[in-house]
């Protein structure tokens, strides 16, 4: 079954699905149960309850649902394009180049001409996984409050909340969503949806948003306590409760602490080998993920399969537009800092095997001297 | 975090979630992998292969579904009948009395009198879990057949497929569906759906099937031999690999054969105590789940309740219609005889508890001379 | 691997090793650690606190032994005996027949005599598990307390502590030992030792104690504070960490408690059957094993082939004097009363199997009807 | 319980335990089974079979001992010597400097001119744990052939066999033993120990051998194929089962030739970074273990507390006489190239904090050339 057995730990790089913690496989290694007995209400009350905590939020309404949030990522932008058209909404994509952020001169723009508000809802990913760049929600925020406008804030947080720093609250965000497989550290299996109550209000008239996921029917369940409109996997729930337990026990703002550590240990890296991040401007760099743009003469492909057929180490590809340019360091989710200072050796490793003249240690001589100076004692050690 | 802990197991009578078997948990005990690396398409492709033949199918194409089948199939008929209905297309709901299987007379009515052929669609139940009612679908088709009908036959397999004789080539069926935690005895979290050619080829023109689950999605991948449009759960995927293996292992035919002892078992169990089966015909009986209908002075969410609290059992609610009058005992997936007894033992304690005059010991009586005389020797044991 | 793999779950009846229960297995699912680094120390000494508890001792002293307690054990007496006669020491075996306890009217006579006391211990099993005959420690302490003899009472309860009543200090019992695989629910591994201050003072001067197990070892360590002179295995720690965990929360009495009404339906359904119990008077039955009787024309070693065979259903063979002759039922440990019933269903269709004249379900109605009166509501679910 | 918990991966470098690779683990996680039914004898012949393998032996007779082997050996050595001094026995311990191997000057002195052969039998630590030291059993061999001297040859192969070659028949080496936790990658609790015949033939008449383990138990039932003379471990059975299947898969003889990379790479990290390798020669050099030492104004112990405390690094402290002066890098078991540079980069940092001048990167970059330049293909993955 595992015929793909290499000595030693796989070494797991992509950005998503990440490393599990041993706890929470621990938690996870169970029998079925009846999700009808009041055990399975009773851990979910305190999920719902907790899960709010990781979208800093008090008012808003999770829901947990059984599928596999890229798929509904990456269905929900075509999807949504594709049914707002059909349901004759007009749906005004603006593109950025890759690498870039969200342009959000033109959308200061666009709001200051809408006087009349017929944008019904602003859609922004938050950090943009295939290149690696982090949108600026609050500015978002801030033009919508500036311009005085009514419009819904819908984020895709799938690859930055529990490890970028995400304020559903403060930034007036309407609806936010991640997948289990990302900075929670679970399996793959499980979308965690927040909505604000302003979102909540506007499902009860909006046919658009009511098509790709219906609330009310997880509300209905949730009034009389038994919360689960269809059968939750309770490996889930139980490995929920595990990667919370251990999100709240070493602190969510150390847990963003130590990914934008690693995040800017990445980037030294690659400074230091010669390279150049994807990520056009600072103000964008992802704590999450780091593309890395290869010289024309390498093929990123052959870096990401050599990792994997030599080193046991699991890169991510460059996608789409970047296919063949990028490879990708995911940084997210159960990981420490020697274990990132493993992989960049290996991709030093490899960059040299594929025929960059990078001097062997140069990129992890710059993130340790960067670690050695902030890593904290773990707080459970002292 | 298992705080209604009590000691012993477990013994989990629900008509799905099932029990895992152990070789199963194993299997799934593990950390995530890079999805997109040569492993997981390679085990992807003998789940494809194996799956097809748990639907005793040589041409259908199955897909792995990253969803929980029971929301599905309530969102299907809920969403289906609704959809359709704004698509202008007409439904035609044959209601059957709770405790009866289909009407057939009726259908060959209907389909008799179709002689434009505007039935585009029938869709059945095999098994209805809420009652234990199973359909005969070999007569379906050949009322198909007879009236040389050329309209799709889909089928919900959710609580049949791997436990009740199911036969989709043989019998026509276009597309048919179940679900991981069912006979599969797998956690929840993958629905598994095969199409006839006929149904992808109906899929490539038809709106209202597209609508609820797109089928060229998958097409593509499969197409590339990366099989995956997102991210799956690995866990899952060796799990069902897994949970294969212990089903080729028994042998298909005897699994089907051992679900059939364990409801005859139940049933005998049932007559014993002086109660009725929910199932109004022996042809409907269900091979996987028993209703049985209490008196109407007890309440028979009183006998749910109190083998949880007492003795650590886990039964079926009555649903709907027949909430508070029946109880039902799921007798499906990875289960052999002694677990069924010491169920039925514990039912008998439980009805006495709640005041129903059963001898004790009657009910696993009945049961146990029948499994004497029909039990195989364990084939891996001889 | 699992090549003689059952459908559904296999009953275990041994008396020892007996059922894990699913958290104590999932704590044990874990990697190793440094055994020297603080974090192993600081759990072995909620351990050790912890063991005392179950042995009901406050002035003894527990040591976690890396090894299988039944081979001590079998190497005990006779490595033992063997030393202590090339010591020159006199060993008075007082032998019972098989299915009775010990005399204590011949230890009374030899202790009233020994008036020089010459006898310097006395060593007895506190429950036999090849007989299910348990006994009685606390008429033993009064006894040596009748006639104010000191020798030293050693008590072998591997198959009794954390099952049956046992109270080390109240007995005055001065070495004490069980296994991991026994009544603490544990895979075999670990043997657990509890000397009182009298045992230890003696062992600083006694070379025949000295030589089967040298507590200095252990003692250099405790007072250091790493208390390990060698390397623990790590998942048993944990797992007993686990496994007093769930004791505790049931509570050490409700566990013996649910015992007592495992080991007298199990006596009851025996009668039932028309059979009779190896063990030859009530004062000495054993709740934590039965040893059944089988006419002589059955082989009961028949009988327990069969239950692996046909009912996945394993039983303990005869041993010794009474191979051939009695079969036995373990009912210890991690089992709840639905569980023993579906083995007691087994035992009946193997009594037919094999041809005694067995009535079906007469055992289990037996057992059902005293269980039906006295089962608790599971504290945790009240 | 896991209280200290640190984010991301414990990276275990201590020379044993060491880590689990996962499928390990996994087959690990079960249930107890009856060690009487004809399934565990059936799993222990394999393995008894397949153990000799390890020890590249055709002729020897394999032994599972439930037991530590750190503490058999710490008691071995010390008891031995007691109990031979006791039994009259003349025991001549040849000592070396600690990071010396073997004088075999001394030895090939002492066996030329035992020429009425009084030396019984020749004792020496293959790899010793503490220095880092490999002694070169080949040479022992040819000496006692050169004065064809019939001492008995006993092994301590616990730190090496599996990891560095070691070739129990070719070498005429008559007793090695090895624990479970070392470069079996296995949890403790497990001692294997291989026997020739001219041991085993030996011990029959010897008390000085018989007194520490005693065979007999164990070939008494290995000869009526029931194999275990006591309760073995189910879980290390299949562990092992396991353990041997990822060995055999990745080939022995390429599991030592990653050792050898590995013991390579640490040496040239710690000649980078200026210091010395406890171990005098490079003739002794250790592929398992790497004892370095710091400079005098260094303690060794703050090391490895802070790699624990900071970066969750696990490395091994200096023992007795080199307490404080080295701290020891095991780099055995189911460990590969990524993970060592890992903790390499993690020293490199340590090191730093504690004041030693290191050029951060330095270690790294000489371990990654010699790395580059040999590591091969995962052979699954080519």
């Amino acid at each position: 079954m595992d015929y793909v057995y290499g000595p030693g730990r796989n070494h797991l790089f992509v950005p998503g699905p990440v490393n599990i913690p041993e706890p929470v496989i621990r938690a996870m290694n169970r029998n079925n149960e009846d999700y009808r007995s009041p055990a399975v209400p009773a851990l979910t009350k305190t999920l719902l309850e907790d899960v709010k905590k990781i979208f800093k939020t008090t008012s808003g309404t999770p829901f947990l649902i059984p599928t596999t949030v890229t798929f509904l990522i990456g269905q929900f932008s075509l999807l949504w394009i594709d049914q707002q058209q059909r349901l004759k909404f007009d749906v005004d994509v603006v593109e950025s180049e890759w690498g870039q952020g969200a342009n959000l001169d033109i959308l200061a723009s666009k709001l200051s001409s809408d006087r009349s508000h017929t944008i019904k809802a602003i859609c922004i990913v938050h950090n943009e996984t295939a290149t690696g760049v982090t949108n600026n929600l609050a500015t978002v925020r801030k033009l919508l409050d500036q311009f005085n406008h009514p419009a819904l804030l819908l984020v895709d947080g799938v690859s930055s909340i529990c490890a970028i720093d995400f304020r559903m609250d403060e930034w007036g965000i309407d609806v936010a969503l991640t997948g289990s497989q990302k900075a929670l550290s679970l399996p793959t299996g499980m979308g965690i949806v927040c909505a604000s109550p302003k979102a909540l209000e506007a499902s009860k008239t909006a046919k658009s948003v009511r098509v790709f996921f219906d609330w009310n029917d997880y509300l209905k369940f949730y009034k009389i306590g038994t919360y689960w409109p269809y059968t939750p996997s309770i490996q889930l729930l139980y490995g929920l409760r595990a990667a919370l337990d251990l999100i709240f026990e070493e602190g969510l703002d150390n847990v963003i602490a130590r990914h934008n550590r690693l995040g800017r240990a990445t980037r030294l890296a690659v400074e230091a080998w010669g390279l150049k991040n994807c990520t056009q401007k600072e103000e964008w760099f992802s704590d999450t993920v780091t593309a890395v743009v290869v010289p024309a003469y390498i093929d990123s492909a052959e870096i990401v399969r050599r990792a994997w057929k030599r080193y046991n180490l699991s890169l991510g590809l460059g996608l789409n537009k970047v296919a063949g340019k990028v490879f990708r360091i995911g940084h997210l989710g159960n990981l420490n800092e020697l274990q990132l200072l493993g992989c960049l050796s290996g991709v030093e490793m490899i960059l040299k095997d594929v025929g960059y003249p990078v001097k062997l240690g140069s990129g992890v001589a710059a993130a340790a001297a960067y670690f050695q100076n902030t890593i904290p004692l773990i707080p459970s050690r002292i």
